[in-house]
């Protein structure tokens, strides 16, 4: 093993801990709202942390943002107005600005700090994208905004690239039945609903079954899809939920026509195989995903555990 | 995080340490080939470490040994024989004892202590495979045995289920071209070739592109596909390589089907989804993979560094 | 550093970790009272944890053991009939009988099963004293038998190798006012009082303080003195409270008279230089010692927080 | 344990490893001669790293510092003249000027960075010495320094407070006999030379004897004392070495005479017991001392391991 001195410990499940080597400290800034730290990793580069959880790395962050967006976006007929929930690195709002249809992307970052950092630091993550004319950086709070500022039905995709529901995190409203109706009456007929979703492994999956089964109660499709993120060292858990469009429906080769349609610039992640890849799940997983669960409502909010 | 004292240092990648929480050590033993400890995690039950690298553990055992059995199985046509390489634990045999067609399942390991500690240790792996009139276990050189006791042409399929290539260890020789050569000369004409061929991910897949790209030198359908193996923290790679039949021409509905008809007793991993999520490559991978590479040889052998 | 892969965590003040490399796992045992474990140390030898706390090491344990039993026993004029709480390696009863006085060295130990494995696994410890004609080991509880069980003024020398006070463990109620009361009583009025009294340094002495102060409440002469452990990293303190004499007064060469006098077989650690060494403590810590701190007793224990 | 996500690890011995939480890293700067790093513990404060090891933290820098300083310093009959090798944290220099007899302190430290770093960041430690107009501060090569711009008989007191000799470090010329002679030859008949001498505990020694056998080459007096410092979670050794007089000639009483007589300002560690203590050396320490060792040459070097 390479020799570090400073190390950054991902406390992971109840009993493991990975320790990343440190080569530098970039930034290491408390918000009003979170902790962030900006570390160099040999392995992985740029390394975003937030309230001890890594975000994103610049060697990986295109697997996530990519599986985050382009499922959603293609599986839209002709996304124009897009609105992104968190996304602070601007690297969701830089994907879904590659889609030559978009009109208008609104982002709401609760954390005006966050954005300021993304600015200066993260240029590998927003490349430009939160100074875009077609985009939008709103520094509010999202529950409130989608409630009051935003109409029925006048949405075509959302997504929401939050931080985890802590107890004591910003997050934790932005997942319950009751947001999920207001989302699923902002959005439009052939709307799109996509999240992050919290890990996704046979050891770890409560949160995700949770989220899943809320907006089973609200929404007709609900697909949870999956990939592994190296440096979270974990496949990490998705979620579409639609008016009426089934990302199932779509065929390798369709997806790799509507890319080559739609999309403008590369994609280093997502092509058709990833696609069918993605929303394959085993049997294992499939089982899990079938079991009840706790519905996540403002009263009753599910929280995941500090560890 | 739980308090434990033990901790099991997963050293990975060159900067990286993953750590497991320790409740027992069951065993702890140096055999002339290798040094085998079976500890006890809270989140994975019973794990077997060789030389400090995780084989398996009792909670996800079964991801790893249906995805390197079974899809070779089903590809053959009628696998009648069938000849395991390494496999100490047991459980590869087991998953290729489900197959009905089986006439004989031979598996070599060289390690007589390894299977000792497996049949009084790992039943929840072996399920008492290792003692089934249909199986013969020895415990011999691997190279030599294929070399000298089996004859050309004779075999249906052949899994490589062994530990990784360090200087040091017992693997090695088992990994070269001359030795696929042997393997290809034992195959029947619809024969096929499945292996454990290493960690495949962005960050780490030299090792598995070299036994990829010496394949490719002898057979002409080699096909790497890989599945996220918990309790390493990483998905792991395989390679499928045949004289003639090709997985990919397999859909998820003839791979239903074949698991019904041949198939005796329950999988828990693996099924048509399975097979197409674990083929179905992402771009990066598929990038990844198109690399020219050290081919290995029994002049130039590629050994894995101790990390 | 040398490459292990089983490792101790000694979780050390609030946000220290000590993690020593293992090479095998002699012994782990949940007793009725505690959680023993016996792990070989490259650096140390064999190493006894209980509850997570480092007790002592082959390599180390003659500091510790000589640092406790000798300054008291040469404080007493003629050490004739002692008794030893806990002491469960025997190490503590091997020091005693060294003094060629002993009469009668009895020790009082709860965990019987503790006893055993310092038989069977701590031969460099007791070396043999547990068996010693002049000892008697008793697997009772400490506190009801000093009450019921010890006349008044008795006993020359009362030695306290417990483990810490932890809430949860068998230890706290030996270190009470009410307690140090009945041990006052049943000691000879030139008798002493010796205890291992928890780690003491400038960052971490509450404990120490609060046994140190609540022995004042009862001794005439109390004592702390301390020296360093390098299995445990840190400086470890011990108290001799006394009815009249005072360690203080002896000379290094005095104390080197003693120990050729009254002394068979050979100290590796205690001669005059270290006795002088251990009471004179600095600046800081004299400071330290001059504070004010809870007083321990049945009714308001003090406890160690686990850490 | 208190959570913290970012760590300091120190490698210790040839398997352990300490790990500190670190709230905040102040400094992480590698000069042309170092690796500089200034972290926040919630334990020590502020905590000075140089290549990986922990120099001092201003928790506990006092102790380091008074031990280095104050016994070579009442040794001296009359120190007017100082030189201190290294020292590049100004609190050497802090401890030297509180002696009311100074006229002047040299201090030679190659690494001007590493006085930039500590006039900004680490006021606790110099306390503004470095600005003294008692003063002097040159960013030279000690050892072309002593050798080319001091006089014979010229020096009372010399101070070497210089990082560990490692192959690739700054420091390792200044720890050879020829070094040593001529530090012999610049100081004044009744001159003191103290040194810190590296770890000094029964598990680790080999570098604090080679400095003490080579020091005995060519001073009548040599002294070996030790004192535990809590961040290095060991002891530590230092030596003073003269060529008449004998710190084990004074007594407790004499200490706290001229601690009074001649010191402005007040001490927290040092004072006669600590004196006392730092220099009686338990049985196992002396006979450690009493063995043979190499002897550091310009020619044969002797270098710590990097661990």
């Amino acid at each position: 093993m390479e020799k570090n001195y400073l190390y950054f410990h991902d406390f992971f499940e109840k009993s493991e801990e990975h320790i990343h080597g440190i080569e530098k400290i970039l930034v290491d800034l408390r918000t009003p709202y979170q902790h962030l730290q900006l570390v160099q990793s040999p392995i992985f580069g740029k390394m975003l942390i937030i309230d001890g959880d890594i975000q994103s790395t610049s060697k990986d962050e295109y697997i996530y943002h990519e599986s985050l967006v382009h499922p959603a976006m293609l599986l839209s007929e002709k996304p124009e107005n897009v609105i992104i929930l968190g996304g602070g690195e601007g690297a969701t709002l830089r994907e879904v600005l590659k889609h030559k249809s978009i009109v208008k992307a609104l982002m709401i970052d609760i954390d005006k700090d966050a954005i300021q950092i993304a600015k200066k630091y993260l240029q590998e993550w927003h490349q430009g994208a939160l100074e875009s004319p077609k985009a939008k950086v709103l520094n509010l709070n999202a529950r409130k905004f989608m409630e009051t500022q935003v109409s029925t039905r006048s949405v075509d995709v959302i997504i929401s690239d939050l931080t985890e529901p802590f107890e004591d995190g910003p997050s934790y409203k932005l997942f319950t039945k009751e947001f999920f109706e207001i989302i699923n009456d902002r959005l439009k007929d052939r709307g799109v609903f996509a999240l992050q979703a919290s890990i996704l492994r046979i050891t770890t999956f409560k949160m995700h079954l949770s989220i899943r089964n809320t907006l089973k109660k609200i929404f007709p499709v609900v697909r949870s899809y999956y990939t592994y993120i190296p440096s979270f060292d974990t496949t990490w858990g998705f979620i579409i939920a639609s008016k009426k469009y089934d990302p199932l429906n779509l065929s390798a080769n369709q997806i790799n026509s509507l890319i080559s349609e739609r999309i403008e610039g590369q994609l280093k992640f997502y092509d058709g195989d990833t696609h069918i890849q993605m929303l394959s799940l085993p049997k294992d997983i499939k089982l899990i995903l079938s079991e009840d669960s706790e519905i996540i409502t403002d009263q009753n909010p599910v929280f995941l555990p500090r560890k």
